[in-house]
């Protein structure tokens, strides 16, 4: 491949070379494409250039020869951290470049400031992308799932060049696709994000029913999860999980163990939460793995609270490996159908017409939630765009069979003091969303009793007030 | 009592006379107040005076009138609809007040705003109040409970006029204290309509249970909220769900029945649910009982679903009634623990200096959440007001009794379809708080395997990246 133009200049820069960045400009090199590198302090470029073994890397060490070293358009790509550092490097770059010029923005920036940067950007004849990209370390220097939002013709600037470093989906086309306008693509990455918290946490829970529920030992589970692994659950984070689960000190004892059990967070999960309220979707999901973080990260208040209230241990509890693979399945389409009811409402709100078997396509490989699962999910959507997951023929057994199962195991880790709030939260979305009556009339009543808010009795219907007393 | 000043001006305005501020400056001139309302429309002032039997009311029908009409310093009550309009208000009044004025808002205001209004019109020499009211209409008129924050000097001024309007405690003492500083009135007024949120979603829930899980009819379960409400669970919303449960038609019917399922929500249910997000404190149960009320206004969706995934018929639940009631009282001290964590969270990041001992005590009466309960919370945190509700001696067997009764319920209700968020939040908040060890080790596990996040081995421990596969 000979991608080099005639003058000898790269076909793009990137700005900004910790580990994400540096990644992905050699992965872009590795492709033939040539690329210049910039970063403020000039340890990581000279590291960068030093460690990277192939051609077509070229060092920069000031914005301007920097940007004059790009052929035009020139295609800027920033691997900066999220926040005010993007609104600061675009204004030092700005100077530099040209009407035409592509800016592309590969972090995780909340998707409002993306919208406000291509907006602010185009008045000034530059485009720019507010690009997701997912897969850490590893998916960005061997192949990520990426997901550019922006207009057609940024799109048509950057398409060669992203599609040639995406990982490969199922069908060996690359994991890459235009989302949508504007902020779309990192709104895309924020949900992907959400999906990440709710299965890493449902994974979680499954682990520890069976250490604490079942009494099995690491390797037992790890064994689990590798046969797990070659079936339907099939996915990158349970691969992990196994890997997890055997990994050993030098002295024998093993890593995980180790581990304390106080979890952190970014910004991604947090605002799909706050995403969850501004819509009003039914997102119990992401909501309760969010909040299972904040409180692992409250162990200090935890042992204080374990010696008031101590557990028993938990009895054996009865329940077969099959029960829980068809909870933890279940529970992961109800994730996925939560996600994607906010996909849905935002790409309402924003008009970015998402295409969500083209979403679920650039899922099924390069990123943390890639899974064998995105496969079915990509089918589903092929026969119905707009259709529900809970209704697609694709998942309909597997949510008959697997709700039973979900609740079984929920029931026994209540009984048992186990908390399990993502499963938990996966029956609250299930019974809430497929009860043709729930009890809000109760609630619609004690509102009109106190602060004559009015009722209705219809959908669509009149408001009606009662005088109660 | 003789209020009035010579001149013959008035103690106190209020401007906007909608059904709470209309009721306020009612109530206001019962206390013998002179008080001068002021509506932007003329049709509300003429009708509130028209309607008030008693004295004390001036009719005015400018702004500047109606400023004019106050004796030094001036005390005017805004009860305008919260956001814009606040700022428009104060914006038409500040050309008519002096150095060392009071405006006072009554509305349900975000407690952001009230903390940027308080620092402007400081700067201009305003005394500005943001204060929480409670109690809907009927409260506002025979005394609610209010929540008033702003500087010492403000509760100075207001303190004898709210005092004697405010609904009196169980010592017979006045519903109302001064919170603390600049937004600290509206912050707590907002957690005091997130537990409302709770509160409501449980009891709805306890009378879906006994509807559809134990077959009760609604005089059945309308006799049972009675005799709870003459125990520990004696509060205004048990009360009126008794009450509500009784009203039936001319025809005979039951209005509860003829309901629509569907509720809807205001502000402050959601700002709750965002601070929880923004403090990290674990917030279950406000998230999930704003997330049932998305659920319900999802009705025609439900319906659909409904077809695909019908259910059985509940079986008959082998529950009493002394279970329910052990899990509803339970369900209720949790959802008061997670609102006293969020303003513990925020009264320290504001400096509020919080006395939960009164906060508890002023929503003894007046307000919607008004509980005999409430005596006993403030009892606890007479003994410590920086204890937690879960460990108080007040509330331990309580809380030994409820929970094993919640989880039985819980699980029944799983088990039977029947959507219960509330009560499963208060089980995930529970056993998240008071398990020591949690499933996160294995979340951090994974971040360290896919994006070098690092894990502790300790708290406060030293930071450690594992070389994992």
């Amino acid at each position: 491949m000979e991608n080099i133009n005639q003058e000898g200049k790269s076909s793009i820069g990137v700005v900004g070379l910790s580990v994400m960045g540096a990644n992905l400009a050699s992965n872009i090199a590795d492709h033939g494409w040539k690329v210049s590198v910039y970063n403020r302090s000039r340890e990581k470029t000279d590291l960068l250039v030093s460690q990277y073994a192939g051609k077509n890397m070229s060092a920069q060490f000031s914005l301007e020869n920097f940007v004059q070293s790009l052929e035009s358009p020139r295609k800027i790509l920033l691997m900066v951290q999220a926040g005010n550092v993007v609104d600061e490097v675009i204004a030092s770059i700005l100077p530099f470049v040209s009407n035409g010029d592509v800016i592309i923005d590969g972090g995780n920036s909340f998707f409002g400031d993306t919208i406000r940067r291509e907006q602010e950007l185009r008045e000034k004849g530059i485009i720019f992308v507010g690009m997701g990209v997912s897969g850490g370390e590893e998916g960005a220097r061997r192949g990520p799932s990426i997901m550019p939002g922006g207009s057609l013709e940024a799109w048509k600037n950057i398409k060669p060049i992203v599609e040639s470093i995406a990982a490969k989906d199922f069908h060996g086309k690359p994991c890459v696709t235009h989302v949508g306008s504007d902020g779309a693509g990192h709104y895309v990455k924020m949900v992907h994000n959400g999906i990440e918290y709710i299965d890493m946490q449902l994974i979680a829970e499954t682990y520890w029913i069976m250490k604490m529920g079942l009494g099995m030992k690491n390797d037992e589970i790890a064994a689990q999860f590798e046969k797990w692994n070659k079936g339907r659950l099939d996915s990158y984070l349970i691969e992990i999980t196994a890997k997890i689960l055997l990994a050993k000190y030098a002295d024998g004892t093993f890593v995980v163990d180790s581990i304390l059990d106080s979890a952190g967070s970014k910004g991604t999960g947090k605002w799909t939460s706050e995403e969850i309220l501004e819509f009003g979707t039914v997102g119990f999901g992401f909501v309760s793995a969010v909040i299972a973080r904040f409180a692992s990260a409250q162990k200090k208040e935890r042992i204080k609270l374990s010696k008031e209230f101590p557990k028993n241990s938990p009895s054996k509890m009865a329940i077969g490996m099959e029960q829980l693979e068809n909870a933890l399945y279940v529970s992961k389409i109800l994730a996925y159908a939560q996600g994607y009811e906010l996909l849905n409402a935002a790409s309402k709100k924003y008009a970015w017409n998402l295409n969500f078997q083209e979403i679920s396509r650039i899922w099924e490989g390069g990123c943390i939630i890639r899974a064998s699962f995105l496969k079915e999910l990509e089918e589903a959507f092929a026969k119905d765009n707009n259709g529900s997951i809970l209704t697609s023929s694709v998942f309909k057994k597997s949510i008959e069979n697997g709700t039973s199962d979900l609740r079984l195991i929920a029931s026994a880790a209540i009984m048992n003091s186990l908390p399990v709030p993502a499963f938990l939260s996966g029956i609250a979305y299930f019974d809430s969303m497929t009860n043709e009556f729930l009890c809000a009339n109760m609630i619609q009543a004690q509102r009109d009793f106190f602060g004559a808010h009015t009722f209705q009795k219809e959908v669509d219907g009149d408001f009606f007030h009662h005088d109660w007393d």
